[in-house]
């Protein structure tokens, strides 16, 4: 596949625009007086579906066909992807066939269900929900739309970043975390066309560092059991992000789940709000590797903020 | 103590905007479809201090003549006024002197002591908050910002309505929580000078309910062991803000303990923001006399996110 191109990022913005919301982007004292920085976040916690991955699912099912629309989309997905393709093809008026592994929390099933997709459920191993798929596209004729190896996924990651420079166009770098690498590949290809100058950062749990591995030993390496905090960013990159991230992205930074959650408290209590903890991760390395982040004005995104708050709320007990 | 009129809100709302945060209006379509209205959230939850009163209490300091502000300010509060006052006097550069009943929250004590404030503990009854105020304020000559017993205080907070009328000029209502009533004042002021057709509603807990019987008994109640989640409304009016609601005011509901939690988490999992229980209470009156309130495009303001995460976060597990 092709590494898209800054124009296919305006293209799906225009395309998104009147589906998506603009998130506000939130600055805190109190967190720049702690880091002797100034950080800007694009809340994408605010986001339709509580997440930026609705941006992505978007554009990839505005991109269909007319006989592709008909037949509607699917995927197999227990996270944010999942609600965001749902609520995409509802938006549309076309019949969205989710594949979601049966232990899936029940908040997120309930999620896709609400928003009208037809689940099917399945072991919740790899081969289960790839095989689950498959019969679901047979039967179907739905087209499969990837979480992040799709450019036109990725294409509408990026317009998340691309608002952030809209309202900061001197950021010295921007951070996003990384797991599949659909946002952090989008949102490179912004600051590569726009801004040659501002670091392109990503930030990775200790616990599930493939594409810190892969980055720096310069080859594609896939996660075996991963284990976070940061349950968004549990999936290996793919050859299309991989090969956006080697070329765009300047470091890759890992933090411990210790600073996740330090980094989540922060942002609870001092921003008033709710972040899943996977957002959580770019401030965690800015608390953890502080004195090797050198650049100065930084825009991070809040990729989501999709939590059970009986689990999470416990950390605050 | 005479009625602000609209334009002192308006030179409250110049003299401020370089000091306070421009707070987002954000909106949730679940939330909208639940109750089948048009809600718009003015988020003063993100304001410094996380709350409206920064607003009340920097237009207060900012009209204090220069031998005043030598001498700086003094309140008795173990709210959100303690904290506001004590940053808007450090702002200026002025002493700020806070008397704060012993069994104060910490969390509460560390605010307004990392803004500064010379604080003063007392035992925690209103006589000896009010006498070791006239003590202070005796030794030091500060002056005594009341929290909501003071046009300027009002003037400032009636400016986070104004902001959002500035987004939205077609609101059929306004609804904001009551407690000692400075909000729903400053705030129905600018409602009546420009919107002479929007309804003004104040929302208060069923369990601190003097504004609702001062309202419909026409004769002002003082409260005697309010009992409610919303720590922030358990105070009575005073004889201004009394003055003002029955002047501008055209209804009041109360909301249940039950409604006002139902009503917190529906704003925290929906809209991902922190909020504290009094911000909570005008979405439970529309929970809770839904079919009373006819007016379908309503604001509403979001007070405070103030809350001690350990004991909140018990609700949700």
């Amino acid at each position: 596949m092709k590494i898209p191109e800054y124009e296919e990022v305006l293209a799906a913005h225009d395309r998104i625009r009147p589906f998506v919301h603009r998130t506000p982007v939130l600055t805190s004292s109190a967190i720049n007086s702690i880091l002797g920085k100034d950080l800007f976040f694009k809340c994408e916690n605010f986001q339709k579906v509580g997440a930026f991955k609705f941006r992505g699912a978007t554009n990839a099912v505005l991109c269909l066909n007319d006989s592709e629309l008909n037949k509607g989309v699917a995927t197999h997905s227990s996270g944010n992807h999942a609600a965001a393709l749902a609520l995409a093809a509802k938006t549309q008026g076309i019949p969205a066939y989710i594949v979601m592994p049966n232990n899936a929390p029940q908040v997120k099933k309930d999620a896709v269900a609400f928003y009208g997709a037809e689940i099917t459920y399945c072991e919740p191993t790899l081969e289960a929900r790839e095989s689950g798929l498959e019969e679901v596209v047979k039967k179907t004729g739905a087209t499969f739309i990837h979480p992040f190896n799709n450019s036109k996924v990725i294409c509408g990651q990026g317009t998340a970043v691309k608002e952030l420079f809209e309202e900061y166009d001197d950021l010295d770098a921007i951070i996003a975390p990384i797991g599949g690498g659909g946002l952090i590949c989008g949102g490179s290809i912004v600051a590569r066309a726009l801004h040659p100058f501002c670091s392109v950062i990503a930030a990775e749990p200790e616990g599930a560092d493939d594409a810190y591995r892969s980055f720096y030993q310069k080859k594609l390496i896939l996660s075996v059991n991963p284990k976070t905090i940061a349950d968004g960013l549990l999936t290996s990159m793919s050859p299309l992000t991989y090969s956006i991230v080697r070329k765009n992205v300047d470091e890759i930074f890992t933090a411990s789940e210790e600073s996740i959650v330090e980094a989540m408290k922060l942002i609870w209590t001092r921003m008033k709000i709710i972040v899943e903890p996977s957002s959580a991760v770019p401030l965690a390395i800015l608390l953890q590797h502080g004195e090797k982040i050198h650049e100065k004005r930084i825009g991070i995104v809040i990729t989501g903020g999709n939590v059970d708050l009986k689990t999470i709320s416990q950390l605050f007990s």
